[in-house]
């Protein structure tokens, strides 16, 4: 790659209205506006990379300061040396000496790492003029572990293995892209379930995605036993037994309770259930597996787990059945492949998060290239779909008979058309003055 | 208690240049500027309360932001409403349903937690007219809980278990509050080896620190380990084996690397390794400790833990032997008195984190609470001392013969000087403008 330098890193706080439909909420976020913090990193060459970071309203302005603040790790760097050895930048923009403090690697400033480190991987792929599934598919082995940091995981997997890894997967490559290129890869629903919709909503969203080819469909649960009863029950009656469902309880229980909760709807034979408890309690998540096992029910969690090293220890305590990864969330695209080689190495299937904005946009490509590079497999995996605020994004998602379509258009898949821009950008965007104006939202105080 | 409304909640950058004297250097922090994130909250009675974050420098603007998003859930406030039933608003504070995404309770929104929170206790002390230990130990066993949001612990352990325990610890209170008074509390001090010292200085600090009275005396490691061998060397050729040596790693290491490293240094019979590897590695700690248990050496961490749901971890799987509460990380007194609580039933004993702006002036109240109302004991244990920063504060910390001597004034023991408030708040404060005019720092672009 030529000699290319970063300009310029913009940060805009981009929020949507969605709590006034009651989409998205769960026990724990009952109303959220899906937002982002969404950095531009712009280059001397033209090419600019567009990169975000999933968040639920209120709070966003922090993250947009953490990004601001370090800013002066990316510009005036060179592009081309980020990239020939991006484990190296990550683990620099992870550690400045002063900044790690507040973290280290959670909450808001490794919410910031991935937006910006998302933006790089993006300015990549649109140099290299590919989708990221594709650069990433194309790297070498030895290119794809550059790109991690292995700190804290050395313990559980090292370099070399990964490389024995994807070299053992290298055969089947071309046969796997080609077969992603016709069937897609498998999706399932969160739409049918959110916990403010009423249950003429839910069966009438469960006929629709039947209708469009979905197989696994996943509802909230957790504010009251005997609601969740009810809502399974009419999910089971519209889905039928041979359908997949899941459970997503988003953190509202203590580990005896959830255990106890959860054998109440056993008799709906979920495959999982998604969130018992706190995403730091490790062991907890450990102790809700043990005793769901017998029940047939596996533990998935991820979307909200601080970093990789919270990752190696669910594996390491057999704590999940499915690893959720998010990506919006830890330090970006390369934490997040940390995240898929232990999960292989353990055998545990990954099932990403999405549903926020921009976060099926982002994981298709991550579970694209999982598929041809490194599991070779799509067998009882599936990726999260919610068709909310897609219409934003220049590369829309393509889904077909309840399948992901591999993206084309060089990137990532996350840089915003312009007129959303104008709109949702928080305070000022038109859609914001005008729901400040006819009193929907009340403005904030400065 | 009469009714209190909260009228206002200011926050404030302050920072020291420490970086200039390479106090405060170690393995990953190489060049700490102390700072603080400083909120006061005001009454309509006219009684304030003052609480911090402690910070290194670069991120504290972050956490004042975070502080200014989380006001509007504290301005308008019944102060007199909070303190009856502190552990109901503590959730509140930590569960904001589109905040708690960019945490949750980790990270920088958690630390604003904890200065939000920390100010309610000075202000709450204040208004009791005692200092916070006394407040504390003055406490009901059932007032105590109710000040403790219990979420996620239950499994571990009850408000009844708890209530329990302070019952019985409750005959010898009065003896234990007289001996204190008299002997204060042992410390221990860091300030004899910071990675950026010289040997010289590092001797001539051992030879200042024994003169004083100390016992116990802790050295960084980390970065080379003949340079740990030889420093061990000369800090025992100073202190002897009759005094204590700690160590302390500050993260540097994976898991299997600290244990091949400590090893090494097991000649010199430190009685604890501090932070050997990441702060969320709940089981490589354990690991560690296993490893290190048959050379005598205990683990210790805390410092940088993000919160109760890790403690209760770190201490299920026997992954500490030293429990090191922060007082200005996790969300303030109320969690850090869960972890208190959880340490007491597994009789791990708690050596308190301190040295950064505010955290020795903090800390001494909880430890002191401890001895006189839950352990009932300071055998073993140790408050971190580091000498810098406490002129700044109205409350200067009051250390005899290597003791922390109990604090007498009402509040928590952080409020700062007016004039120390006008030097050091970053960046339009008078010694900031002078190093940024005489070029020892580099003023911030905005």
């Amino acid at each position: 790659m030529k000699v290319i330098t970063i300009t310029e890193m913009d940060v805009r706080d981009l929020r949507f209205p969605t709590s006034l439909l009651a989409d998205g909420s769960d026990a724990m976020h009952a109303d959220p506006d899906y937002s982002c913090a969404y950095v531009t990193i712009k280059t001397d060459n033209g090419v600019s990379g567009h990169g975000m970071t999933f968040t639920l309203g209120r709070g966003t302005e922090i993250v947009v300061e953490a990004c601001k603040s370090m800013s002066r790790l990316v510009k005036g760097e060179r592009a081309d040396e980020i990239f020939a050895n991006f484990g190296s930048f990550w683990r620099k923009l992870t550690s400045d000496s002063q900044l790690r403090w507040i973290g280290p690697e959670k909450g808001v400033t490794h919410l910031a790492t991935a937006a910006i480190v998302n933006a790089l991987w993006d300015l990549w792929a649109r140099i290299e003029g590919k989708p990221v599934w594709k650069l990433l598919a194309d790297l070498s082995p030895e290119q794809l572990v550059s790109t991690v940091d292995f700190r804290y995981i050395t313990d559980v997997i090292t370099k070399e293995e990964v490389i024995k890894m994807l070299r053992e997967k290298e055969s089947g490559k071309a046969e796997r892209e080609k077969f992603l290129m016709i069937n897609g890869y498998p999706a399932y629903t969160t739409q049918v379930g959110w916990l403010g919709y009423s249950d003429q909503k839910v069966r009438q969203l469960c006929h629709k995605f039947l209708k469009l080819g979905f197989t696994s469909f996943k509802a909230k649960v957790g504010q009251n036993v005997q609601d969740d009863i009810r809502r399974c029950q009419l999910i089971r009656e519209s889905i039928g037994y041979k359908n997949n469902l899941m459970l997503d309880a988003n953190q509202t229980w203590d580990v005896p309770e959830a255990i106890e909760w959860v054998k109440k709807l056993a008799q709906f034979k979920p495959i999982w259930i998604e969130e018992p408890t706190s995403p730091d309690d490790i062991l907890g998540h450990a102790e809700i597996a043990r005793n769901l096992k017998p029940y047939g029910i596996g533990v998935a969690t991820g979307e909200m787990c601080a970093n990789r090293v919270i990752f190696k220890q669910l594996l390491q305590a057999k704590a999940i059945q499915f690893c959720q990864i998010d990506s919006a969330r830890i330090g970006g695209i390369n934490e997040i492949l940390s995240v898929y080689f232990m999960a292989a190495k353990f055998g545990v299937r990954v099932c990403p998060h999405a549903g926020g904005v921009g976060l099926c946009e982002m994981v298709q490509h991550l579970q694209m290239w999982d598929f041809i590079s490194l599991s070779g497999s799509s067998d009882g995996r599936v990726i999260e779909y919610v068709d909310q605020q897609h219409e934003h994004f220049e590369d829309t998602i393509n889904i077909e008979n309840a399948h992901y379509m591999p993206p084309s258009a060089p990137g990532y898949s996350t840089k915003f058309k312009n007129s959303s821009l104008l709109d949702y950008e928080y305070p000022h965007g038109r859609e914001w003055q005008r729901l400040f104006q006819n009193g929907t939202f009340q403005k904030p105080i400065d």
